[in-house]
């Protein structure tokens, strides 16, 4: 007689199944981004509606409806385990979503997503906004199809943010925005009558670049027999398997410490997915094994980024390495200035930290426009530039410098953004946490050894996984409710010191 | 009233889909050889199993096999235009194969295969064999298994090798092989007695090795469109969709015209692909529009690597830009004999073309020998060690050098050697009928211009597809049975220019 699988183990077997797909999707974006050439993009297309469309039969099969009932059963009838019952939670929330879709609009998402990102690179590369046009007015529509067939008890931007932000609702997300809102400025303007360096005026060879990244990496613990480096347009971290870790970087032209800094954001990316409790491939395939947010996501990047990497004390580590790269450095602060211009500039993924939020609060607002409000498309660009000339005092010359400079909208993600900024905060708030716990990121930084900064996350945030989402684990971690202050008072500070320290070059 | 598809079109569907998913499976591997961390290894296994079963169950199908019932009984009904009739030919014989393998042989190859490369590293890299050998054993054991299930009228080597050279006989084989067997000695003797260069005393650095292998590739057309380059551990040449060509090189050290060599020849399987007739999605998937030998695709890359990039006018095109590059160079001759050492070497990939053709004749002894004749994989590495000494008078220093040098055997390809000998001699025939048609190559590459060679390829061999295989190909080409003859003159009056050029450095 065969053994009997438990319903468990069963559904278990299939939802690996389904990672496996799933991964094999991700290998394909990978490979897009870093490796194929342009006209590939038709065929790549063909290859990923496919799997999207067998994704989505798998994940609203009968078969699975069955295996995943035949556990909730199991459950009921067992001693109601609070995990698995919280796996159960999810994945039954996430058929639901499946089942409530149309495949027939599945497959036409896959394709315009596919269609849409061709297209912005197009349009980017020629700056000529009327190329993307058609083509994000399709996703526009495909995506509010998508929320009336899903139809939650949620507004249309709710809903498609949901993926990236669970449970957010836009009141509770105007309501931590709102202290920012009325903040950054007042403390950009600030920052703008400080004397400072301008935009960096030197640059790094490409190849002085990427051994820079590389080292770095080094220097906290990357091991390359599970992890690897590439170069794309946008730079990004992507997980490929259960020991199969990628991340990207991109190397812009008179900016020397992009391609570092996106080094450093990306692979704190990384570091959350390492640390996930998914490393066995059984535990993979479970919602508790992965990240619970994009938001706690970007919380970790920006733990490296900005609270190691753009640190006084990392300057002080690394200032003569980059001289000997070939900066004219003339200080540590020199470097770390130039780390933190703390000044305005047209694009986000280069933006610091004092003005990041404000690149958030404008894309932010304008998805919702164009979601629920009713902003046409072709009014996109020009609504761009009027609020960065009103937040940041700055026009884009062309629209591959203004709203054609993020890969986001071009995939048909709406309601991704906000995660970036909410990454601010949590980020802060769990820095004063560890803080606390352990002494701040800086005076590790400043003893050469940063292992106890990731020692403490792999013990505090990491394991948490999907058990508990974002606002959750931030009650959990820090004791109390998410809120913008540490966020305002870390850049404060910070603020307080870069405008009083003493620096060869200011002009 | 829906439109009935013909069952030609339906069956169309059908293998573009395969074809979708067959082009996903080529992208993993791709990524796995440029990309991929050593320990993402085990989860690329699951998904390379995951589509090969899924590939299998398409192709061995009751649905597909009606597909092609049908659409063969409108063949019949209808003008039984002879190249449908040829599609179908080919699409029902590798139906019976894909209908005589057990799904579980197919997943456990699918396993063994991933299984086999990762060992094959490790064991290379170690230079230890031992690593390997079991792994080498289950793929033969499998390997074996497989010709028991498919029971064509051919020996087990002989069924292996129907993938690579469709109707090859090892009789004919042997015939073609014995006047190399004979002369190919005693022309390595010959050139052993000229005064010559010892295998090259200098090196270039990678960056320059990269830069010259990119503008190679740009005096030959290369479209970055369609077209991209990468390192692996063994060059190869994969297409990836309707408009996507890659080619990879490798850097060797000590070797500094190995990655050059190795671009001019990847490029020209490349280039073969591009001109096949597939480039329209819909003739992609039909058989028709395929490469029809593995020997003919050799012979397509050692045209550009042998006939244009290791000629003499060549040389004299490039050797100042080499030596601008740093290579201490005195004169062309001096390039184009380090481009043409004509000595015996351990490497097959570094071969030049006298010697090339003893690796393959011990690597077809030798498979054979595993496959039919009871020869044990514990043997194998004395058993290639003593024919080395034999053949080549030279003796691997350890196994990474001798027997673990090739990938093919590391992924259960047996039967796949002789293509590349075989290419040599179709390369050589092909090349007397382009030279009577429109001059030699040596004459267009002197010119400046190699776009007539390409232009004779395209418009006499690539379009063939697998209309006709290779032999009939190089009928129909050439008017002449394919023979060793014009590749042993080819040798024969290369190896004499060479004995009798003055150099500067000869020893």
């Amino acid at each position: 007689m065969e053994p009997v699988q438990s319903a468990w183990h069963l559904l278990g077997d299939y939802l690996r199944e389904t990672k496996i797909l799933g991964s094999i999707q991700s290998t394909l974006y990978w490979d897009q981004n870093t490796a194929m050439p342009s006209a590939g993009a038709a065929w790549r297309g063909e290859q990923l509606t496919l799997l999207a469309t067998q994704l989505h039969a798998r994940q609203s099969s009968q078969r699975y409806a069955d295996l995943l009932a035949s556990a909730r059963q199991d459950w009921h009838s067992g001693d109601r385990c609070s995990k698995q019952g919280r796996n159960l939670d999810l994945l039954e929330l996430d058929l639901r979503r499946q089942q409530a879709l149309d495949p027939a609009l599945v497959a036409s998402l896959a394709t315009a997503k596919a269609e849409g990102y061709s297209r912005w690179q197009q349009a980017r590369s020629s700056a000529d906004f009327s190329l993307f046009a058609p083509a994000l007015q399709i996703l526009i529509d495909l995506r509010q199809e998508q929320v009336r067939q899903l139809a939650e008890p949620r507004s249309c931007w709710e809903t498609l943010a949901q993926p990236f932000e669970p449970d957010l609702r836009l009141s509770r997300l105007q309501e931590l925005f709102a202290p920012l809102r009325r903040r950054l400025p007042e403390l950009v303007a600030q920052a703008c009558t400080r004397p400072r360096p301008r935009s960096a005026d030197w640059d790094l060879p490409e190849l002085q670049q990427q051994m820079l990244g590389e080292e770095l990496l080094r220097s906290w613990g990357r091991d390359p027999a599970i992890s690897s480096l590439a170069r794309s347009p946008h730079p990004f971290s992507i997980t490929l398997g259960p020991a199969d870790f990628r991340i990207t970087t991109r190397v812009v032209s008179g900016q020397p410490l992009s391609s570092f800094l996106a080094t450093a954001h990306e692979w704190g990316h990384s570091l959350y997915e390492q640390g996930l409790p998914d490393q066995t491939h059984q535990w993979f395939a479970w919602p508790l094994g992965q990240a619970t947010s994009m938001a706690v996501h970007e919380s970790q990047s920006l733990f490296w980024e900005n609270r190691v990497a753009r640190s006084r004390p990392f300057a002080q580590m690394w200032w003569e390495r980059f001289r000997q790269a070939g900066a004219p450095l003339q200080s540590a602060d020199h470097l770390w200035q130039a780390m933190n211009p703390l000044a305005p500039g047209l694009n986000r993924v280069e933006a610091d930290e004092l003005t990041y939020g404000l690149h958030i609060l404008i894309r932010t607002d304008l998805e919702i426009a164009l979601l629920e409000q009713g902003l046409s498309v072709e009014e996109l660009p020009s609504e761009w530039n009027r609020r960065y000339r009103e937040l940041l005092g700055l026009t884009p010359r062309n629209d591959a410098e203004g709203c054609l400079q993020d890969v986001h909208w071009s995939e048909g993600l709406f309601g991704y953004f906000p995660s970036y900024l909410l990454g601010h905060l949590i980020s802060a708030q769990l820095s004063e946490a560890m803080a606390s716990d352990i002494g701040s990121p800086e005076e590790h930084v400043a003893s050469g050894d940063v292992d106890p900064l990731l020692d403490w996350l792999r013990r505090n945030v990491h394991p948490i996984g999907r058990s508990l989402d974002a606002e959750g684990l931030v009650q959990r971690v820090t004791g109390r409710p998410l809120s913008s202050q540490p966020f305002l008072s870390y850049l404060e500070s910070k603020l307080d010191v870069l405008t009083t320290c003493s620096s060869p070059l200011m002009v």
